[in-house]
């Protein structure tokens, strides 16, 4: 087992936590939990391999990625208030999850021969989309819409990559550089009032 | 033409007849109750064989499917107010669809090989799918977080019968058990007030 | 670059346009922009090419189409003030992509042996789901809903299409006459109030 792939389930399983956060407002259910925590963490790279034609999906193909997303829904039903109360860590976490989500979406998209434009693009989508769907679904303003700061974040990450790809940069060496950046777009655009968190306050 | 051929038929014509209930509240054009009826009973199956990669869809191999849709269409528009009385009778062939399809969709999907897990979210995508799409176009909640009961018996009847594949039982027993069990779990559910009909009233 | 190689990138252009304004009423950032104006611009056709397993979608195998939304955003941001006042003219130039975008669709549909009625969906599908997820992502009716006028226009015409080429009528002559078929039909549904215009004014 990799550390790429290592990196991946433990991102899928943030994903999870992060999706089942979101629907506790108006949903107390785990069934709910789970189908939101699904959705969020697995729509976005489900998109992307659709729309590149590249099957079997990840999760179709590799089990672990839905008890990765199992996992993570169970930990978010449970440990629901202890997670809402340590937002800022969890916020951090989520936020690594999506950067390497972006990077490992372009890479992808990369190896399938697509050109670099559509590469970054399918980097965002793998990184935002699942949470679109999980909005739309709850009949949300996509969290896009409200804070396009996060999704401008991971696409100008994708760029990143891609320039440096091009100047040579070593693959491991550009992976931490793009999703450092990521990371940091993000975490500075909340900090300074930018962008909110993802998921809501019980209250 | 075999028993479980001529039952989808019977499913579908009954999903879109659902489905193009669902819509007369607000919009009254037979387009209007034509899409939805469409998308209700043609969704679930669709997205399954997307994310499956399993190709042609089935009603664009098979153009009875798309009769089938066209005259629950029609049936819908025409005796609108003749169904909405008699909705108790409806809910339970639509009912007997919803559990149909979930098992026909735990089969499809095993037999293009993937893990029981896959088959069964498969299986619950299958009935549910279809009714989230209209739902969302129609920029309702979906039906799916109102009363979670009733894809909760469709993915309980999907374990159910991967269970008793597992144990060697018969398929058509299984499929008959099966199916009788997400039936009664979900009339029962609406008969204790757990979950309410999923067409709404023309008052 | 055939005459119709240049008229799919125009309409490319002019929906995304169309898509960028949209938006404009509550977002004012040009991500968002961009991010509706390809999805009204793209959403169409790639849903037609995934129900068809036609790959590569459209946009992933020619880069160009992708330049055209990113110009057609970059107009439709820069120019708002301008093209809301000129919103009869731009009605026009948008509901000729939307005519061309069904035949090519239906079309595109028969060219991969699917039989006529799945065609005239799939012409249908190509012009108006593109409109219609924009709306659902954005939490609104789709315009779908609010104006079937304008699907219904597209299916008639795709019918039109097929009903003429089953006579043997020429496919220039009758793509032409077809495109006419629903522009007018759309037009004259405007113009009778029949229907409203697709983007929001700035007030």
């Amino acid at each position: 087992m990799t550390v790429q792939y290592s990196l991946e389930l433990i991102g899928t399983f943030f994903f999870a936590i992060s999706g089942s956060l979101a629907i506790r407002d108006n949903h107390d259910d785990l069934f709910g939990a789970g189908f939101t925590g699904f959705i969020t963490a697995i729509g976005g790279g489900t998109l992307r391999d659709i729309m590149l034609g590249a099957y079997p999906l990840v999760w179709i193909g590799d089990i672990n990625f839905l008890y990765a997303v199992f996992a993570g829904v169970a930990v978010g039903y449970f440990f629901f208030s202890f997670l809402i109360r340590m937002r800022r860590t969890f916020l951090f976490f989520d936020s690594v999850g999506i950067s390497f989500f972006t990077i490992l979406g372009v890479e992808k998209a990369l190896s399938l021969g697509v050109r670099p434009e559509i590469a970054a693009i399918m980097g965002m989508f793998s990184a935002v989309m699942g949470g679109v769907m999980r909005d739309t679904l709850t009949n949300e303003i996509p969290v896009l819409f409200r804070k396009e700061i996060y999704a401008t974040a991971c696409l100008a990450g994708a760029v990143l990559y891609l320039v440096l790809y091009r100047l040579g940069v070593e693959r491991n060496t550009n992976l931490i550089i793009s999703s450092i950046f990521i990371l940091a777009f993000r975490l500075l655009a909340v900090k300074y009032r930018l962008a909110l968190p993802t998921f809501k306050r019980s209250s």
